[in-house]
């Protein structure tokens, strides 16, 4: 068995760990049932990822490699005896529309209800470039971002109906068992409630409910998390 | 092989088969390489297909079924040796994501922006029940629901990114040959072009792209039907 080291995102607290992105690999490494030795891991900590720029960075004994898509793939090719992240080629290729539907909705849709929480959980060393690169990339300040948020989470939540359609069929995103499909959007819904306590979903919504089978997966890696309660 | 038969939504001209439901199936059928006589079917001819209610509905010697999902789900169970729909289990599960997305994102979206054209392409005994059930869902006259479309045909484009993002990565939902992902989306598309001129996609758009290589597959039955050009 080779050793794997993550690169995992880590706020004040270096056990809350709540990049979105390193939750999809955490729920993968354990949905193949890999041990994984996790690094806490700031913004500021450049040097210590180099070349690689952004976390998740799976490090191994060949060498490492970053982006989530990317070290999903690496680890269905070199652990294919292992359950399986996309169920064969065509489940990858059609993995890859969910992957893309939470980067294009599911993720701006979280950042716009709790962006402005987040400089509150990091190390005080990467809170100036937090707010700065996210304010430069929303335009506006981060209070602004979420301003009204009460309101907006109806629109956040009518985003995810794709979601609540198929939960009506079947209990996880991949059939009967949950593999990188969801692995991929609970790493959002994962990330909302590392960093903030304000409720982007409901406990009456389906999606809320698959979300509690996902935090007991894998032995409660997720409901193990250091998370704000309720949320 | 047993014989099939779909009755297939047709306008004024029985050669228009603009049903976006009925092109996923079509689609589908075309995949796994099926013959099937295709009846032309109205909105009035409520008895024909009783006790079904809507169209697509697939006859086989062994009795009938409607619903696209339900009917894709029965051709890949009954017919394994032909190319695969979904791949697998996983495939077929992620698989409706896309449909779900294709039913909260892009049906609607689609038809907020040619719903008013419909009526003029339909035989003069359905236009009455089509525009009353139509004002009846959306609460205003279609002149209104489409209201405007020049400018709101920019957020419809918008709301396609997470398929924008799958197609910079590979030429078809489904990876590098189409299959039921490929054929869910392709039909809302179909749709919109089988009933306006009215262009929901820009030629520079890698889903336009997408759109050409569909209406070229499988013979190029999407390409052969009755549509406006340009659109």
């Amino acid at each position: 068995m080779m050793s794997l080291r993550l690169w995992d995102l880590a706020g004040d607290d270096p056990a809350r760990r709540f990049s979105p992105y390193c939750w999809r690999i955490k729920m993968a490494l354990a949905h193949k049932g890999l041990a994984v030795e996790t690094l806490p891991w700031r913004f500021s900590d450049r040097d210590a990822i180099a070349p690689h720029t952004k976390v998740p960075v799976l490090e191994h004994a060949g060498g490492s490699l970053s982006e989530s898509w990317a070290i999903a793939e690496w680890l269905e090719a070199n652990f294919p005896d292992r359950p399986s992240l996309f169920g064969g080629d065509t489940g990858r290729a059609v993995t890859r529309f969910v992957n893309g539907f939470a980067d294009a909705v599911q993720m701006g849709g979280i950042a716009r209800l709790v962006v402005a929480d987040i400089p509150g959980v990091l190390v005080e060393r990467d809170r100036a470039y937090f707010r700065d690169s996210r304010e430069q990339r929303f335009g506006m300040a981060l209070a602004e971002v979420v301003a009204g948020r009460e309101t907006k989470v109806a629109a956040f939540r009518d985003s995810m109906l794709p979601m609540r359609l198929v939960l009506r069929a079947q209990p996880f995103l991949a059939g009967d068992a949950p593999a990188y499909a969801d692995h991929i959007l609970f790493g959002g819904f994962q990330w909302a409630r590392c960093v903030s306590a304000f409720p982007v979903l409901e406990p009456s919504d389906p999606i809320w409910a698959w979300r509690e089978r996902m935090l007991d997966a894998y032995g409660g890696i997720g409901r193990a998390a250091v998370a704000f309660a309720g949320a």
